[in-house]
């Protein structure tokens, strides 16, 4: 299954929205198309936008009809600030536009057309990659019979990759360990439950559902033997966005002494920012609250509220994994180091 | 509005499953019919559960044929059976069943019959009165300019009456407090979308509604003053058994140092139980989590869980607020006096 694949002269993604009930492929031919799709979701999921928005932007480049380069660039221009305008909280959008930005440089247009193919290519290659080893790397953490409980949606879907939350257990259930997984729902848009229960029906790995509201009474009863969820941003000091419900599942682990842990490819580190207090949170449309597979489920004209993200503290944080290591508390140092290494 | 009315030979109750989008009125006119109506939630809130059982216990009574006083007793036993099974956690269920069979003592069948229904009209005026008085002792607690977060519904369709939470909250807003409510969804039922919102909107209360999820988010970031949630059966110790995800908000206000407020008559206390631990908890068809108002949202064939309620340990409940008090920690003894009182 490749949820991502550039085709040459378009972009060829599974539409995520219509997910569990369709896999439906859609081919998308004009970048326009591509920031819509990562503005309703048909591609969502921190890595994936990122790859999504390097192809979506190397796309744009060859129907520029310009070839006098400073106009090229003019237009290059709207076209990243296009992408750029898509969603605030995954940093690897920001990534993956700095990165064909800098590209641009190269000497000619039909050059610099050439150039940002390459370049997506090689950031979606880099994020398999990264989330391959991460996998292997985080999957030393859970151990043989351990029922992992996951949230939102963090495997090929999320990430054109091998996954990274769920990459991790994917990795341990390749490796024979016999685990369980418990996925919340992850309201208001069911990634959960549409994505991620399909995905590891798909891996046959057992799967129970529960919505988000029941991941307390289950670590209560010590049913879950560790938490680990993906990210959307994370600051220098190891706080992280990630879905909303991402901080309650944080502070009910810490109640209950179990583990909770990140794992996110390094594209996914902000060292611009010191703390999770300046990473922007998504407000979405209020609807996404109000109504379920297009049926009403609340009064005519309520007011409702839907911040996708949250951010949980470094404190809750077990352990951040990545594909350069799995890092613990402190993580302002190692973090930086990181990087830079 | 009244949620349950007795019409003499039959109970006229609100199809709660068919709010916000209908307000619909069904009677049953059959003590079966009753219990169906409680196992299918279109009477549900712990109060309301035994104010509609007694009326219901009542209801079967007048249809018994037998007037050999044995014969009837015998037949009035395999009624309190049927309503004993319909749910399991709401102890206000239990107790209404308890009154029911004590005055089966009467002279005779004529009499017996008389006295279920005067004592289920003894039952829900009883409560009536508890919950204006707890909701006016509540509100005490809740101070002008609150945001007050709440979950699932304990307003006057759960309760048959003013209200247990949402009761303290509309008594709140009745004193002239400008106040306003974060409503959580309550899924997998949604009773904080269907309901909540609705009878709010009805009073005039402003609400924001927010998905289970959400709830940590507003709490951290100091937008909640107070949570309030109502209770189906309270220990002797003070733990409390109430809808699913009451465990997780609790545990969020403690982290955010917010005060976690129950609010329950005392019909809801069941001293036989030392603790939480023993009080079951209904596990729901899984159906109810893998569809929303009929649309499926999950994978076919998915394995899900759905227990109804969790149990809150006493050690995260600022204050118990019953019509007899505002109790606090610990509450062993002063809830054993209470009820001996």
């Amino acid at each position: 299954m490749k949820p991502i694949e550039w085709l040459g002269n378009r972009l060829k993604i599974i539409d995520q929205t219509q997910l569990p009930g369709k896999l439906a492929f859609v081919e998308l031919g004009d970048y326009t198309e591509v920031v819509a799709a990562i503005k309703v979701l048909k591609v969502r999921g921190a890595p994936a936008i990122g790859v999504a928005a390097a192809y979506g932007i190397a796309l744009g480049a060859q129907n520029i009809k310009a070839d006098n380069k400073a106009k090229f660039l003019s237009q290059l221009d709207k076209i990243l600030l296009a992408f750029s305008a898509a969603r605030p909280t995954a940093v690897n959008l920001f990534r993956a536009i700095d990165r064909m930005k800098k590209v641009a440089a190269a000497a000619d247009v039909t050059a610099i057309k050439q150039a940002l193919i390459d370049e997506a290519k090689a950031i979606h290659a880099e994020e398999e990659a990264a989330q391959e080893r991460l996998s292997r790397l985080g999957a030393e953490l859970i151990k043989d019979g351990f029922t992992v409980l996951t949230h939102c949606n963090t495997g090929s879907l999320a990430t054109a990759g091998y996954g990274t939350a769920l990459g991790v257990i994917k990795a341990a259930h390749k490796q024979g360990k016999k685990i369980e997984v418990i996925a919340t729902e992850t309201r208001p848009l069911l990634q959960g439950a549409r994505l991620t229960a399909w995905e590891l029906m798909q891996d046959n790995i057992p799967v129970t559902l529960i919505t988000d509201s029941m991941a307390g009474y289950f670590m209560s009863r010590g049913k879950v033997n560790c938490v680990i969820v993906g990210a959307d941003r994370i600051a220098a000091n190891g706080d992280t966005a990630n879905k909303i419900g991402t901080y309650t599942l944080a502070v009910l682990a810490k109640e209950n002494d179990v583990p909770f842990y990140v794992a996110a490819p390094t594209s996914t580190i902000d060292l611009s920012l010191s703390s999770g207090d300046q990473i922007p949170i998504e407000e979405r449309n209020p609807e996404e609250v109000t109504t379920i597979g297009g049926v009403s489920v609340a009064p005519k004209g309520v007011v409702a509220a839907n911040p996708a993200f949250d951010v949980t503290p470094h404190k809750y944080i077990t352990a951040i994994i990545t594909e350069k290591g799995v890092f613990r508390k402190p993580y302002l140092g190692s973090l930086k180091n990181l990087l830079r290494g």
